[in-house]
């Protein structure tokens, strides 16, 4: 690929055929706290094809306030509400973004009521419920998609286009880490993140699946197997084995990912990928609010890869209402979701039993 | 710490009291291949307390013509000669930069003759082998550093500095990673490295120990258990079981390490600790040809720390040749070398049995 080619040909938006629509898809928020208004509003109020229309919460009082605030929602209603088929003709499609462990009744009333889903990521606690909400939108005819960012976000959607062009050689290694001192971030030690019940795992399920999912993208490929170590030093941090986390992920063909997660560190974030004949760094790469940076490198030269930064959240909207008006089916299916949940409850096993686990 | 104590502070000699001699070591390179010729040799050439005076071969004619090129080299000797104690007045210390399976029988000698010796890493390439040298060089009651030029390196102790003070907070993780295209470097299919007899191993032998042993230096702390994979795939490292290896380390207070290392890969090196309130990074790290580069992020805070870069080689000639002339036991010393060892054989262990390998 010569430089020209380098710098003209990239689409971000390779998957887009449609950019406007009379026929908006209209989404209900389910769970509205401050990712919720601060990323997740804001992101599809810029999108085209997309805008919130019904806002779910357990505090009606605040979804209210919310809902005053925007000039598209049209109703605030409870949980309960939702799970009656309250004002579901108002919204095409829920965004479910409340605790782990509380996704699967949201999901599995929603492909009920016929409506398409955005589900955050990790999409359940456990292997069973993520098994339970496919089974939930498989018998329902239900489309589902699981919020991972990265598969839109334009630095990685680059990075693999880099690769797949072969500009790395055949890649080696993948070497991924997300840490964050939650405990600043979110001053609440009550916070279910750090409930194992709600959450299913904290650094791993919350974090260190980024490294694991981006890889999983950059390489279009699953791991086989998994070895690592997880540990929780802090009392904070009692109710779940991971603190702190550190996995290795043998991909196929002896690509070998190393990822490391914490719940209590230095805020960074980064994925590379070093191939026989090069290696690709983002570096920011998963925090919204970061500028992303991208880095290439073949032989002797490195090229620093400048380009427009983008609402993260805005393209995984679009994207999403996009296959929605397409007809077209998510990247990020149910299935695909699925393996992280079991590759993350490897993690935790390979740990205790001090062994590497298949998958 | 200060910015004004920051850029001011540092000494990247700190252990050093005496700059010049009328009494430099004397030193004989066993071994005259290209890393002695052009790294060792210009080194010792330029350090004040030290200077090749005997070159050892298994090729005289070589050994000779490099010989002539020296202002200091004496005599031109072979191995067999070496053995027998030819010019053994000639010399104090040696250099050991034979291949890894070849170190014992010199060091054996040198400590009969009563000789200093430093040794090239790995120390040798088993575990018994490793600790027949330690033997060896305590019953003639001899020094012997192993060649960590990384414990040297102003860039790590500059890091290792800064984690002391305590601007990382508490480390969590170390990142490492070194790669090579060994058969583009070195072009010979029959190079010792790839012979599993005169190597012990590949990536994790030649290069994973970088990282390794940064680790340990940077942390100041020995890893207590090893779980990894290793991986030849192509023909040209059938004889070795790592052409790639990724593994982790548990270090106390679990603290976990990560670590790379390819002999078929894109050229690269680093290492990076993450700490609870920082976190610091070498990059480029580990090649000589490379200037060294030093990041310390502090929160929101990003300072990039320029410095002099050196010799690496001349500043570990240098502190070997002060330990030697003020009496001084040399920090990397057998024990401490022996312990990469057994964490290298640990790792092909934990591969070849899927599990943590308890240190």
């Amino acid at each position: 690929m010569d430089i020209e080619t380098l710098a003209d040909e990239f689409d971000r938006r390779d998957w887009q055929e449609l950019e406007e629509t009379d026929d908006p898809v209209r989404i209900a928020m389910v769970g509205v706290g401050w990712w919720t208004r601060e990323q997740a509003m804001p992101a599809v109020e810029s999108a085209a094809l997309c805008e919130t229309t019904v806002l779910v919460s357990s505090d009606p009082e605040k979804a209210n306030e919310v809902a005053t605030d925007s000039a598209t929602v049209e109703r605030a209603i409870t949980y309960d509400d939702f799970h009656e088929g309250v004002a579901a003709d108002a919204y095409d499609a829920v965004y479910v973004v409340t605790p782990n462990a509380l996704h699967l009744p949201f999901v599995e009333t929603a492909a009920e009521l016929g409506k398409a889903v955005l589900c955050e990521k990790p999409m359940e606690a456990t292997v069973e419920r993520a098994e339970a909400m496919i089974e939930a939108v498989e018998a329902h005819d239900a489309t589902l998609m699981v919020a991972y960012r990265m598969q839109t976000e334009p630095a990685v959607r680059r990075a693999k286009g880099f690769i797949d062009e072969g500009l790395i050689g055949k890649p080696v290694f993948v070497n991924g880490n997300m840490t964050e001192p939650i405990l600043d971030l979110v001053p609440d030690p009550d916070q279910w993140r750090l409930d194992g019940d709600l959450s299913g795992g904290c650094a791993t399920m919350d974090i260190g699946i980024y490294p694991l999912n981006t890889a999983r993208f950059l390489l279009d490929a699953d791991p086989e197997r998994v070895r690592g170590k997880v540990a929780s030093v802090n009392p904070e941090f009692d109710d779940v084995p991971d603190e702190h986390a550190a996995f290795q992920l043998d991909f196929p063909d002896h690509v070998f990912a190393v990822c490391t997660a914490s719940q209590n560190a230095q805020m960074a974030s980064h994925i590379e990928v070093i191939g026989t004949e090069g290696r690709i760094r983002v570096e920011p790469a998963f925090y919204p609010w970061d500028d992303r940076a991208l880095t290439l490198q073949r032989g002797e030269t490195t090229i620093d890869v400048g380009f427009e930064q983008v609402d993260q959240m805005e393209e995984e909207f679009e994207y999403f209402a996009h296959c929605l008006l397409t007809d077209t089916e998510p990247h990020p299916d149910g299935e695909h979701a699925l393996r992280d949940i079991q590759t993350i409850k490897a993690v935790y096993e390979a740990s205790e039993r001090g062994e590497t686990v298949e998958l």
